[in-house]
């Protein structure tokens, strides 16, 4: 195969534009798509703070080094979670990029910070997943607003956006396909919460880190496994390979033609946010989502219920767990 | 396993509803269901003329026998699509059970009556099952006005309903998505088209059809191989498996919060219907789509075009082959 743009000996195929590229045409056509993305829902603007939000993988290295080569002045945050020697393993990854790059990359250690770690909060009544979800949901919205960044970037690729998509459609959870957006607005409360790699797969992030030699994490979490979302990833692969073009399909029809329905719906949410009694933060509930999952994992374990593990969604949880935003 | 019902030996599990079931009381459940369906959406009224469109599989004889015994005086009405021993096969068991319950089956060839079969449509531009679904969309509705019945009865199954759903939200077909109801009301120039199976499995009425000692039609249809509503229902299939519950959820989700958003669509759509200037058929086109179906499959083969297979979705036919009525 030849590079669509060079003619020379192409080293990866993107399927789903039917076109193949030599490393350096690759690696400036994904600057191109994170571009673009960030132009068309204008996601970061001229002179604002940027913040990374970095787990040591692919994708959150990957669009760290994509801005910082677009000249946004990035920093990052990494969160601690305590998940034993999968999170030394990530955290020595984000430290290794952060140093390679001169960047700064502050650091975040659940334990000694809020009292509890992963594995503690996912000992309480809720999924592991949905756990985690919530805590990187607060804390990385708190640093950004605590740091004074306009805009916190999340990772999140075109193959996440389908399955958290396809996971709040089978369920038809109205509120979370409300705010399912390549980019939050700023609101009360909340810093701009937005995913530049929105137009690039999985298959295109990693090969993105291979050949600009970045050294990510490549295991799963541990806690991961069983996880609905990889459920969605997995079928959704399969549909692809039988019926290519599928996943933009869906994804790209309900940015057109569904989300323009859901303008209402996700306003009213913005408006029913009122502020945590307890840490400030914005809730729709008296005391703050967080601030009830850190009371149940702290609490002493004589006292702790039962862990259940049913599959009722409630209100603030997460039906899918691929760290969405949960916020109105 | 016993019977939840009377303790008797098991035969049949329905393991969405976490029970088991001894034959007789199946048999009962199932009556049951179709009853709840009916009355719920409001199917059938007292003293209405029936039709069943009966292809010869478990799903339309099985609705035929269940309404029989419910006290419905429904008639058959089979269509012969000249789909070689297929069709034969088909129409035998339609035949068969019509005349075991001494019930009227109205026969419709299509070659003799339309001037083609199946095959000569299959070879248009069309994808087989979508031009097969376009014509019994067409004929069958156009029997039950010709001959004065109220109600079009179609055999659609739980999964059916799911696999469409299904496929329609992969595209976000906003038209689609606004039909589909399990009892489409009646409107200038089309019946009442309900679907009384709607909370029966595939794998239900295929027990019950067992029970019943109804001969029916079990292979697929030898031009549906490839067809996409197959790849659907074995993902969502899979979904359950792995999720149980997770089609219902879908289905009822969708019935509950976003048809009602679709209602002015759907009306909408309904205005905009006009009627054939050629067979008189309601169509929002000069020519409805089966008289331009018709042209294309008896014209000479030298001037026929070069049949594609694109994925492309023209707007009057169906992203989902699962006979869906596509009407507004």
């Amino acid at each position: 195969m030849k590079c669509r743009r060079c003619e020379e000996q192409a080293v990866v195929e993107v399927r789903h534009a039917h076109a193949a590229y030599c490393p350096t045409c690759f690696v400036e056509r994904c600057r191109e798509q994170v571009s673009r993305a960030i132009g068309e829902h204008r996601m970061i603007r001229s002179g604002e703070k940027v913040l990374v939000a970095v787990s040591g993988g692919k994708d959150s290295l990957a669009v760290w080094d994509l801005l910082l080569d677009l000249g946004y002045p990035a920093d990052g945050v990494y969160l601690g979670l305590g998940i034993g020697g999968y999170s030394d393993r990530s955290g020595d990854c984000a430290r290794a990029f952060a140093e390679r790059r001169g960047a700064t990359l502050i650091e975040i250690d659940l334990a000694s910070e809020v009292g509890f770690t992963i594995p503690q909060a996912a000992n309480t009544r809720r999924m592991p997943c949905s756990a985690c979800g919530l805590a990187k949901r607060h804390l990385l919205n708190k640093t950004a607003l605590d740091h004074g960044y306009d805009v916190l970037v999340t990772g999140h690729n075109l193959d996440d956006e389908v399955a958290v998509l396809f996971g709040n459609t089978l369920q038809w959870n109205m509120p979370y396909l409300a705010r399912q957006r390549p980019a939050l607005p700023e609101s009360s409360g909340f810093a701009r919460r937005v995913k530049p790699l929105v137009r690039l797969t999985e298959r295109e992030t990693a090969a993105y880190c291979v050949i600009r030699r970045i050294d990510y994490i490549v295991e799963e979490c541990p806690m991961a496994s069983g996880n609905r979302h990889l459920l969605y990833k997995e079928l959704l692969n399969t549909l692809e390979e039988r019926d290519p073009g599928a996943k933009a399909t869906f994804l790209n029809g309900f940015a057109d033609r569904v989300a323009p329905l859901l303008d209402d719906l996700a306003a009213q949410e913005r408006d029913s946010v009122g502020t945590c009694s307890r840490c400030g933060s914005p809730t729709t509930a008296e005391v703050c989502a967080f601030c009830r999952l850190r009371d149940q994992a702290t609490r002493p374990p004589r006292r702790r219920k039962k862990r259940r593990r049913d599959r009722s969604v409630h209100a603030e949880e997460s039906p899918v767990t691929g760290g969405e935003s949960r916020r109105p």
